[in-house]
């Protein structure tokens, strides 16, 4: 599929002007400009721009997203804080809870911040990233709209429920591991049904509960596998990750939990949770030991022998890190589709797409 | 393979002598008695008294072990704990450790504690569930030696490191995830081994990083895989997890990491590290609604439609429940092969194995 190419801070600009547009503030709509824009760059496309107007524009236009939440503080201690987001974006309430989780962890050493009320926000491996100039480990949790069948279910009753932590090295790069607790997103299943292909066996079941390598019978009325995916390869390790992530964010913040989640396409609202935390690494071993032992662990794996066929092990979030690199330098890659979405959605609501393209890529 | 049934109480009496025969205090002894004999009452059977010898008693004989460990305050907050675990057992490290953070979690809200220079510590499940009778979530990490190669690696550089998680709720039981990063423990592969059968596709990798059905080429120069498996199926999120709970058992600790966590049967120390967390649930929600919130959630996945040919959706550590209560009542079973070499080390050490056999079970 063909692809154009954008400047980032194009995109960052643009998107900027889409939320303006809709009543939220410059300074907001810059936090979820720079959110959604890293999801491009950092190769995450489906979490990007290409969601610009189903999970948020459309969604506030119908008024399930405040474009000025008032924030409530539910709770607080010095270590910990309960918010309720005022059904705000996602991304605003996630940036402003992190930011406030920091800050009790630069005190307290360590802090832990749960959110209700909120909305999707985006890739969970940015708010965790948050932690990183201030030499701290930085943890996201979020749940999602039910996509996931529990173990010997047969039914989507849990979210791709993602777990991000961040981690500070030296010389390497930081770790950053950012995974759904699905096998796959959903818009892998979708990938392949546009595509007329067979998806591999595990990653989805049909309604009756069976393994299935239909796509069609994923989206209709089947269900994502967690990840693991079957009994014998202990897919309820994945269920139990993807549990565990709703009853952080979830069940603690007091959000909506399971399928009660709401989904970005109804008329509802999505009273979606998160789980924050930052901890100090200084709390427990002198910053320089750490990072430095950090370095050698990450430079081991690197150095260690290859599967047959192999040339590289990855730490996670270096691909990610590469690719941001290579596209703040040579563009932004978009799908010729979602470029047409853009400039649509564009067009109806006022904030023309015109951006400049860069070039193309096949 | 037929077991013989026993009285948990004498299983842990026994334990007791065995261990003070050793050295050990009485008080201390009855703590490795207990997380030894919670592993096999939960029916995990091989991180119980299975290990009495080749993991603990053997170790301490050859001095690798410390019987009367001095516990060292590395750093400490008033919300974390930075322990050099003296080269005890991990369990009576791991037992202190996670009693100091729940005590700290009372205070602040939210504890973490690391430890370096430990031991293998048994069940990490036993730990997580220390903070239930508090009302607070229980977290415990514990890296280990070296069995699960990275993603694209063919050697074996990670532990099959443990996550741990306990959550109270109201009228359910408590929801107690503790499941290694690994598919399988290296003990499934030995299983499959004895008996003279293939392993399923994806368990584990042979020296060439190949993925193998037979458990001889795993266990000879080859590894396990992680959660998730082959690349296809999102292995490298098995992988991460396996990394991410050695930065926080081993690195954040300063404890042995990866390849460097010692192995029991070799003559060196382990240095191994672990981590625990506390988290008060009042301090971000009233407890009687989140119990109920858990409760319901609990309820919903129970009573959702299952997947055809299967009656039951379980919900993380609700086996191990039920498995714990027919054991008290009936016996716990243990291998005859395990008995014959509890008898056999009882002679040699001096503390014979002549418990009262309830009965046999095949």
């Amino acid at each position: 599929m063909a692809k154009l190419l954008y400047r980032a801070n194009d995109l960052r600009e643009y998107v900027v002007r889409f939320f303006k547009k809709h009543g939220i503030s410059d300074e907001d709509s810059k936090i979820i400009a720079d959110i959604l824009v890293a999801a491009d760059l950092r190769g995450v496309d489906s979490h990007g721009v290409i969601r610009l107007d189903t999970y948020y524009g459309s969604r506030i236009r119908r008024g399930l997203i405040a474009v000025k939440p008032e924030i409530k503080v539910l709770n607080e201690t010095a270590t910990t804080l309960a918010l309720d987001g005022g059904a705000g974006m996602g991304q605003v309430v996630g940036y402003y809870a992190m930011t406030r989780c920091i800050e009790k962890a630069r005190e307290s050493g360590i802090s832990m911040v749960t959110v209700r009320n909120s909305n999707h926000y985006g890739i969970a491996g940015y708010y965790a990233m948050m932690a990183l100039p201030y030499d701290m480990i930085g943890i996201s949790f979020t749940n999602s709209q039910p996509l996931v069948a529990p173990t010997y279910g047969r039914t989507a009753l849990l979210g791709t429920n993602p777990i991000a932590v961040a981690v500070p090295a030296g010389k390497q790069r930081p770790y950053v591991l950012d995974m759904a607790t699905s096998i796959v997103p959903i818009g892998r299943i979708t990938v392949y049904q546009k595509a007329g292909k067979e998806i591999p066996e595990g990653w989805g079941i049909d309604k009756d509960g069976q393994v299935t390598r239909d796509p069609n019978a994923v989206l209709k009325g089947g269900a994502l596998m967690p990840l693991g995916g079957t009994d014998i390869m202990r897919g309820y390790k994945g269920y139990g990750l993807s549990l565990l992530v709703d009853i952080f964010s979830g069940v603690l913040s007091g959000a909506a939990t399971g399928p009660e989640v709401g989904r970005p396409n109804t008329n509802l609202p999505a009273d979606v949770g998160h789980f924050f935390a930052a901890v100090r690494i200084d709390a427990f071993r002198p910053l320089e030991e750490f990072k430095e032992h950090l370095d050698r662990y990450i430079q081991l794996l690197k150095d260690a022998p290859k599967a047959a066929g192999q040339e590289r092990i990855y730490i996670h979030g270096e691909k990610e890190f590469e690719l941001t690199e290579k596209y703040e330098r040579e563009g932004v890659p978009l799908m010729e589709e979602v470029v047409r979405q853009l400039i649509t959605t564009g067009q109806e609501i006022g904030v023309p797409f015109d951006l400049e393209v860069l070039g193309r890529v096949d």
